[in-house]
């Protein structure tokens, strides 16, 4: 089954900048960390922005639900920061209902992937798990669980999503 | 939901010994790499064995269909070396029908997770989410997919999992 | 021979707070990376300030000249960052010259060492190298090289050390 | 000051095979190991061959004496098997008296590089420094310290190398 990969930015794709020693995005890691985990499903991956998500605006969530309505995969997953991934998903899913036929799962990363000892590798693993079998819909795959849209919020004093 | 995690051994646990320059198996991961991951999940971990797969006995599967059987939780996973994975796959799902009431998925890797670039994470992601959707049955997840019990072989020129 | 090290904060020492995506200190991985290395010199670790190099004052260094001058070891290494190592160079080889009796090397990283790929095992292990052997006085050891205090500059438009 | 690299092969270098399990090599990871260090000396680097050093035969010492003895460099390093790289300094020293001009130093790892947690970058930086600045003669770099040849041992319960 061909599933869609979006990435929008996030911690996930965060890089040291060593001469002014700070954060910056330059390319995805998605590709590099697809092979580490030995990954053999049928992915396409697309850059549709590379954006802290606390920068993220109305029409930057519009062109992501935009490209998940053309785009022919009825599974999909989006990288996103943490900080308003539960937004984002709150817009998708008005736009892809559970009576719908899109599954959409978003995940992302406390950790950079490049700072060596990353949840990204863990989520992403099971956020590719989860968009392959939950029914149409919209959800957030973070801390080896999966919740539904409008039933999650991150906790900010410990950096969990929890349900509500 | 509670998770069940039975440890047999595997590429997965393998460490490096300095002194002798092989591969030897002490203690399990597990903990730490659940810990990597943000994990979240009310799983609880036991050590049945640690083996490299090729060692396996038909005692070993016998003692790992038992302790499924026994435990409480209907949701179980197993980490297992890749080599014999298949074969403890096919006597679990002899155990434990798709009728039955018992999801058990099987994971590994191909890298020890003590080498730094280790499948084991993503892996383990993956696993988790697949045991708490997938219906009752016995699974192989690797490679970012699942596989039902006897409709997969590990293709041992290339080192991935096909369905056939 | 007894070697002296002290700790005064830079990249080599920073991590990653994941509530807040920034960069902070919190203990020194001094002793960490020296059970990496296998090194088994007779050290001392001692944590004088744990600073960004960019904020360190004339007071800071006034305690880091005084802490070399009482502690009895003749060999001391000295951690910092990279941005003003220079400039506490300089301070401390107008207290110790090469005519006095104390070899002082500094060292520091471009990448910090919780970050997996970093400078800093390198250089940890370049810097003990260099202090056991060269005469008195005070050197900056980066990139693999050393230089003599007074002759030496950091290149911020590439991150490496110059002599001039 | 130009510096010749020469690499033997040793735990330095070894690779995990994932598909047999096993480790073996492939090519040096001195490059990619000087790259991360931030390195900025005027090394060469040339590879004599890829041996477990257990497997190191008189023919291959008698060809390490050899190139180390027609090159123009006078500060040579030789990565090499902890197992009998006391042997091949013993005999490096009978070529190679503290008499002549060159000095060479002979350094290696007790853990693959590609395993991740590697003292192998410490003991690059290590032996990098010690080349500069040591007299001419042969010498082990090994736990941060520096043995002239024939004054030194590998201690195979520790792992550790020893003055005598």
């Amino acid at each position: 089954m061909p599933i869609r990969i979006f990435v929008t930015g996030g911690t996930f794709d965060k890089e040291y900048n060593e001469l002014t020693g700070s954060l910056f995005f330059k390319d995805t890691h998605l590709p590099e960390m697809l092979r580490l985990g030995r990954c053999r499903l049928d992915v396409s991956i697309g850059t549709l922005m590379m954006l802290d998500s606390l920068e993220m605006t109305d029409a930057d969530r519009a062109l992501i639900v935009e490209r998940c309505r053309v785009e022919a995969e009825t599974r999909i997953l989006i990288t996103h920061g943490t900080d308003t991934m539960v937004e984002t998903a709150r817009v998708l899913s008005e736009a892809f209902p559970a009576s719908g036929h899109k599954t959409i799962v978003l995940t992302g990363a406390m950790v950079p992937y490049a700072f060596g000892s990353s949840d990204g590798l863990f989520n992403l693993g099971s956020a590719l798990s989860f968009v392959q079998v939950l029914p149409p819909g919209v959800y957030i795959a973070m801390n080896g669980k999966y919740f539904p849209s409008g039933r999650v919020r991150k906790n900010r004093e410990t950096g969990v999503f929890e349900e509500f």
